[in-house]
């Protein structure tokens, strides 16, 4: 940290900082500057944050100077791409372009079938469908709950397609990692330490979906919550951020993407349905991902949308998904990577 | 709703709208404009929010034309203001303003008991206190957890002031029950919709707190959520939100505040300490709440912020809350408020 | 500055930047850390800012520690608050509250001059009224221009009022220094550098309007252009900014009225007005300005709003100009201030 | 636009609303809902959106149903896309990728002319080079003025490359007008009407870029200004938007990149140096564009970015630029688009 003294701040209000840091067991050094003095404070940067100096007489400002994510950098701890299999779909590691795709939400049995073979046909790598479903209004369909479970384990067996499913309580854990081959964790979860720590021991491989209005930053940091628990098989999903613009449902943070696989080592997917609210958005968007350098992406098919008990208009055609998944298949391979 | 149509749409295309939405009983009323036909769409608007018109041939927008929430609103459901007591003192109702405050997070027993008694002594309606401490960082301090509750049943048996405190997970709502008078639920927790039913069955007054990118309209429905449990005493909480602005922590919205007192019949209260991030700005956002018409504010009080744990920035002086208490409730008496 | 180097950078790399630093004239002070070097840039931060040292290899990121304004701090340049006088309405200096009240836009003599009385009884400090009024779609109605500069004479002359009035093109800029007591520069002009320079020369007192997308310390380094011009009769005004909440037109930063008061000089002024889109809203929002430590605000008021040409729904009626002046006034006077 | 009442309103406020739009020539259609009633009003939206209903007792909302925007609009004015040639390279019209590149700011006449060798042997459809710079602080490099003049056109002497140079003062339009091949509006002066006004007088090519808080909404309406002055060789840039996001820049919105590609006529190019603002992040930006649809990409380059005066950290290596412009054409190729 540095921490920044304000012009007028005095000799001995510099000289309490850095008593304080000392005191701490934290190593200060003091640099003068033409305007303001500055005081460097090495070591322990978490318990820097955590003391409060920013309300000390004479600080202006307190600066952090490392990033404030540890296990999930490719900086601090783990160089290597981290790359695993799901069912034999290598997830990761910039040979794979992991395409993920079914229904937003389970809601009978024909229409999960018909959407999981029609994914199948298409080249996706896994199938996605919701058994829980968080809605704005206590009001609207919540999803089958438990009973989406039979349902998707029937279109596992019948496509040989791992399933990537929404953990919403941590009530229901155990049955849902019970058909769960990848447990995602949704945008406003993304903060719920509970259930990160929960999934973080699971022993199932994780999705963990952007906060709408968390930082990419933030989003590593809660990746820690589950690094720490032993479970580093972790993919990332942006999934757009909320901006001023209401054009399209949310801004797809594509630079974020850009971003995070500089500084992270985890795959990183990204979700172009819930960003754009509109299906003719979704293949542009999808090509942009696979472009970019995302390790995949995560949308959602139905055979017919406007029958859609939920999010129909972003849904792509089931009957296009072949077409889609080649055009972005194609934008992949420039990249060196076939679908997974 | 409005369906809007694109200027292209063909008459079939409108058919097949107007027909979509009588099919689920829903009366239309086809608009022609001299460039584009809208469609009204009478009854039932969560249901036609839910079917994805959308994506149908030649329709361009869908447009909610009734507000979200239901219960929530002071013009649908309960045209007069919420009012409820904790233990005496009455929130919401126009004629008190309600002013709690308290530590950040309960530490240690000194600590709490110290602050209870300076936060009595300044004329607080409630104390506040934390036992549970969501962070961005699994390696930051997380709050005592249980042990805090025998602390903060302690101060309220040697001050007399009602605790508001937060619940964080459902598994510990029974336990957290018994020692609060208001369960707060958090920023971070607006929609986590297993957590707001569980509140709404409890049968204690709640705090709400607004996510930090939720919008005013979304506060309302997660309200809708708690009060279609049968629970009433609710109050609203404004802290902050997060926009493009850095200078604050974040941007207290307290026109939000405005339009809430407008639109809705529960207390609104506003937490100025999370949002500034700095105490200097701590009094004047709380006269500002007072005199904008709020029903309360909710602020940190530390004796030596400097070694608190957590947000030692942004808490008041202790020896410093008379005369701030003092100041806030001259501008609610412009308002014909006394203290709570 | 501070240049933070990776955890991987070497030996040479860290040698390279503080070659670079030195010989720009710069003193370089390494800090070696557990996890990262960083460099401390002591002098001329300007200069060092623009060196583009984050391109360099091994270069993490380059952060500030001092603020980006100079002529504006009330840290750097200028300890006292800055007063003047606006035909013997005192601006600024904590003593008195500067209510700016009158038409959106100039559209008639007699709808001016009848606002004009009312605001004139109303104890109002100045007069507002647009003459040129930027637009967001051409086909919307532009203001009466130069035609309205006969009116507002007319209207200071029947009042005693100064007039405030905003200049949106370098080329009228002689012609409304002429009829205007002080002079607006527009959100959307805060960034237009050539009209910030040309109004630091006209020996006007002026008002500055903050973009509303810009933060805090923008606004600051926009004033700062026109102080360099040896103007400084400047009043500053926080309008509104741009967010993701669209239930008020803008996001009133109050926040940043307290803010900006901790770190200029400068009055700070309010305009509630354009932030809230609706007049119910105006009033509450005014109240908190005065009781946040605003030194002014600068309001609408219409006689029949209804028939305004522009922005009529956020209009007061001037009727009720009266009471809400002294509604506004009472919070002003608990911070010891009278009406200017 | 549609206006609706609040549940409360009463006929007579109803008949008002009804009467007053009457009034004005446009047709009223009441539609009574079950909890409120609506009111559709079909003619000439631009004067009934001035008209102020929203602050008419008994109207809760009115809601405009017409985009707000027309001569940009591919739906209202102008189904066909616009193409047109500068200089014998095409732009827009789906065949060929725009590739502008050159270097922030003209510095020197040996910095651009190295540059302007580079992109032209990397085949750059067109040089990019600022004369005068829009800086946030008035103490910092401003460009050469006038002065840079020269130089450009030195540069598309010695490599046939049409110039493309921001305006940013009217005052300057015909001297630049003389060098400019297209002459750019930057972000910050996306709402500077006037100027907006002069270049669609001035019978050259146009790239107005996206205010960086403006919705693509905006960006068309100001794209209206030219266009209603005869000038429709125009191309609109998105350039990054402002967020809460800060780990980039600003938050490249490449949805509504492909928001617009479907809602206007005009071609749509993308700026990925100044979102980023990290030279590593530009060329996945890059590609990405070119996934998306747009019309061409426009990026700084530099021999030595490190001794750039301005923006350095984002400007791609002039030598990198060959292998750039090779990446990028190959995901323009596979929308079968070749650089112009």
């Amino acid at each position: 940290m540095m921490v920044v003294m304000t012009p007028q701040a005095t000799e001995a209000e510099i000289a309490a900082v850095v008593e304080k840091l000392e005191a701490r067991g934290v190593h200060a050094k003091v640099m003068p500057g033409e305007l303001t003095t500055a005081i460097g404070a090495i070591g322990d940067p978490e318990g820097v944050r955590e003391m409060g100096l920013e309300g000390m007489p004479g600080v202006d400002q307190v600066i952090p100077i490392s990033r404030p994510y540890k296990l999930a950098s490719s900086e601090l701890s783990h160089y290597e791409p981290t790359t695993f299999e799901v069912d034999g779909r290598r997830v990761g590691g910039g040979q794979t372009f992991c395409l993920i795709a079914g229904p937003c939400t389970v809601e009978t049995r024909e229409q999960t079938l018909a959407v999981a073979d029609a994914v199948s046909k298409g080249n996706a790598s896994m199938m996605r469908g919701g058994a829980f479903k968080p809605r704005t209004s206590p009001f609207a369909f919540q999803g089958l709950g438990l009973d989406a479970f039979e349902i998707l384990k029937e279109a596992r067996e019948a496509t040989g397609l791992p399933i990537v499913t929404e953990l919403t309580d941590v009530a229901n854990a155990e049955a849902l990692a019970e058909v769960a081959d990848v447990i995602q964790v949704g945008a406003r979860n993304m903060q719920n330490y509970r259930l990160l720590e929960m999934v973080g021991k699971l022993g199932k491989p994780v999705l963990l979906k952007r906060g709408l209005s968390s930082t990419v930053d933030e989003l590593l940091q809660a990746a820690d919550y589950i690094l720490k628990e032993g479970n580093d098989e972790l993919m990332l999903c942006e999934r757009g951020i909320r901006t001023f613009e209401t054009a399209t449902r949310f801004t797809l943070d594509l630079a974020g993407v850009a971003y995070l696989k500089l500084h992270t080592h985890l795959p990183v997917i990204v979700d172009p349905s819930h960003a754009a609210g509109d299906r003719r958005l979704v293949e542009p968007l999808s090509r942009a991902a696979a472009a970019i350098g995302a390790d995949g992406i995560i949308v959602e098919v139905a055979e017919d949308p406007e029958a859609a008990l939920c999010d129909g208009p972003q849904q792509l055609y089931a009957r296009d998904f072949g077409r889609f998944s080649q055009a972005v298949a194609a934008h992949a391979a420039l990249l060196d990577k076939r679908l997974a």
